[in-house]
């Protein structure tokens, strides 16, 4: 592999210098921190120092505000903040909207107002919907007044829409143009644009000021008669979507009918802005992420190179919320002590009864997230889908029981011992594949992500019903 | 929100009368299985049917691709036949390309091989690769002879990539043109083309035959005077890709720089395809998802509506798995049970201590895997997340640790158990914040994708060392 051909050397390239210059001045930096009584050595630390900063600044001018934001990400907080003083305002404001959440947020904390006040202008308006969140509510403020009234209009009407919403996603500006003109017209218009919006990959064509009544690709544009008109070559089954509409539904749309741009529409059909499909994957992608942190109880804005004690907190909700399920579930064993004095080998086998029923649990969780998420399960379906998978959680029930069974009989040298091992086994494969199908279930309708929570409620029901049918089943029968 | 504007709603209109045809239908076939003897009835029956079966098809033709294979995911596998059938060979190839992993590989199975020889020509060359795996392979070799030369070695070239390669996944037909060639005659090429590649944004500026030297958006062959030649107006800073590449790095390469289409190219920089962001997204999607259901112990050709025989066996190596390491596990209360025959509150309380463990390492593992994902772990900053989540994880397991040894000590009036208590999870929570750490390392460095098999490895960790602390402090200090 050739070094100038791979994108990901050439960014690998790029930032390893920076390491290494911020490595040396940490050092520098370290040094100077120690020596502040000899002068003279400070004066002579103090002039290496500005020799690397001058190194430094000229490395980070060299990277695009997509791999300067990868590289603040995956630094240390006091390395961050290092680079982010040296990024002059305008890349700033470029490569705030690049962050991920956490990195974003850490970021904004350290910097002064004064800064922030220079940066905040410059950002994109398209962009400042989704920073909006992390910005004080006073410098917001302060942002909104330095705009042009259109500008302050369209910013609000977008930050009214929630983050999941099609409405806070879509971007400003859109060629538009009417129906009546013709391809030659077009041209011309693409011509004297001051500038194209990224990801321009088709015109929007519209009857009176904003009616959308079509689409033209730009390829399309060179291919056709000049005097044809538009209104005769463009297309009018036109995939659009509402400001209302959940991103994620959108972003599954232009992966389904492969857009590169598509028109937002009010209810009357008249532009109001553009999505593009970098926008969607990005949505995805951070969306995706938030969801995996949130079922481990994690904010977005966690971050392994975020202060201790700030980390620690983000973790007492959920921490204390396993505590009390997981105290809850062993109530269960609490119930049957005196048949656990009688044969302590109940006590070592329960464990087994319940991570196998969460295991299968979540398997069965797992693929009716993927088809809830993926809009494949309808009221129709849905009994087939129980009935196969109850199906599936007897036969291996029965296998995997008799086996477990078999092991807990010649281990303990106790038959009895093993057909309580099987029946519970049994048993709880059962409840584990109902409650993996009705657990995503319910959270979906309750209009959640059918993922968020799962993993808690499936966990704490296969533990209690494991010890509770394992031991209870015990003091039945032996 | 109006019907028509929203793609979802468009959507579902589409799909609801199919699905509601498809229950006629069942009920009629149901009907004419019941009534085989009575061969009057059989006869209206039939025509009944057939009449149905002519509206369905009818319906069908209105979906797109994508639409259709929709449909076909969300169908119980009875359905998902019949509407198979009904599709035409045409239809049914460019169908293929936009199904799943579960519904393709059932599908295949299903179709009788005569129909199979029919559809599998008609299947655009691009899509070929990553339906290979699927098709048995005395077809695919029959389908390889019956193409082309250039056509042949094309496919066969690709196919030595594996999945996860830029090269399984470039696309053959991209718009090339001698940087020498004018604006003017750059505009004539694109519109003498006989078709336009999807997701074409771009022109490649090549020298010699296939030697890239540059791009040249279409919008800017638009906004550029015609007699100027492309080499003056292309951008020769181009992000490209090499076959061997990571699919996944490819991708994120095309999140970061927001590409539309990039070209692939040798290590001589000769252009051998196309890489566009349409195919980054699903190759996205489909590998998380994947990895989402490999995580469970699940393969990619698993489905809530796939037989149960089948659907059983898939799991086995995961329940065994499961089964193995559950054992082990409880060999460590084993060791103790003459303790806990003194102390049956042991019994009760150990789950909670292995529990507490297993949610800190998934914490930390979620966290880890996030950051070795987006590429933001070095050998310069894991001390420093090392140190942070030790901390983290020191200040959460006193602080709950003494909630706990709190309230195991009042509950069964005994200080002694308390202090266990404290001491077994605050180790526990340590051990937990260092394989949570260690465990997505070691895989990321084994090459594998961090997050598999990390949720195993880590409960198994936790569990053991959960009772084997608790139980062990417990007999020594009790």
């Amino acid at each position: 592999m050739s070094t100038e051909s791979s994108v990901e050397l050439k960014l690998q390239d790029h930032l390893a210098p920076v390491l290494e210059l911020l490595q040396k001045q940490q050092i520098v930096e370290s040094l100077t921190q120690r020596q502040e009584q000899v002068d003279n050595n400070a004066l002579v630390e103090n002039l290496v120092h500005r020799q690397h900063e001058v190194a430094l600044r000229r490395k980070l001018t060299q990277l695009q505000a997509a791999d300067l934001a990868h590289l603040l990400e995956m630094l240390p907080m006091d390395q961050r903040t290092l680079v982010w003083q040296l990024v002059d305002e305008k890349r700033a404001a470029r490569t705030l909207a690049e962050l991920n959440d956490a990195a974003l947020s850490s970021l904004i904390r350290v910097t002064p107002q004064e800064r922030l006040m220079q940066i905040l202008p410059l950002i994109d308006l398209d962009d400042l919907p989704e920073l909006a969140d992390f910005i004080p509510d006073d410098l917001l403020a302060a942002v909104k007044t330095g705009l042009e009234a259109q500008e302050r209009q369209w910013l609000e009407q977008t930050l009214q829409y929630p983050e999941d919403r099609v409405g806070n996603l879509m971007s400003r500006e859109a060629l538009q143009i009417s129906g009546a003109a013709t391809v030659d017209e077009a041209i011309k218009y693409v011509q004297q644009c001051q500038s194209i919006p990224e990801q321009t990959d088709k015109l929007f064509i519209v009857e009176g000021k904003r009616t959308l009544t079509g689409v033209v690709p730009l390829s399309a544009l060179l291919r056709h008669e000049g005097r044809q008109k538009l209104s005769e070559v463009m297309d009018s089954d036109v995939v659009r979507f509402q400001p209302e509409e959940e991103a994620e539904s959108a972003a599954y749309a232009f992966e389904r009918y492969d857009l590169i741009s598509a028109p937002v529409v009010d209810d009357r059909n008249r532009i109001l802005g553009r999505l593009t499909v970098e926008t969607m994957m990005d949505y995805l992608r951070e969306s995706q992420e938030s969801l995996a942190l949130a079922n481990q109880g994690l904010s977005a804005r966690a971050d392994l190179f975020a202060p201790v004690w700030h980390n620690a907190r983000n973790r007492w909700f959920w921490l204390g919320l396993n505590l009390v399920t997981a105290f809850i579930a062993t109530r269960f064993i609490a119930l049957f002590e005196s048949t656990i004095e009688n044969l302590v080998a109940l006590a070592t086998l329960m464990p087994i009864v319940a991570s196998i029923g969460g295991n299968t649990g979540h398997q069965t969780a797992t693929l009716m997230i993927r088809s809830l998420s993926l809009d494949q399960i309808q009221r129709s379906n849905l009994p087939v889908a129980f009935a196969k998978e109850l199906g599936v959680s007897l036969i291996n029930g029965i296998i995997w029981g008799t086996v477990m069974g078999c092991l807990a009989a010649l281990f303990y040298q106790n038959i009895q011992l093993g057909l309580v091992m099987l029946v519970a086994v049994l048993l709880n494969l059962v409840l584990a594949a109902i409650f993996g199908l009705l657990t995503p279930l319910t959270v979906d309708r309750l209009g959640k992500d059918p993922a968020m929570g799962t993993s808690v409620i499936l966990t704490f029901v296969t533990d209690s019903m494991g010890f509770f049918l394992f031991l209870g089943l015990a003091t039945l029968w032996l």
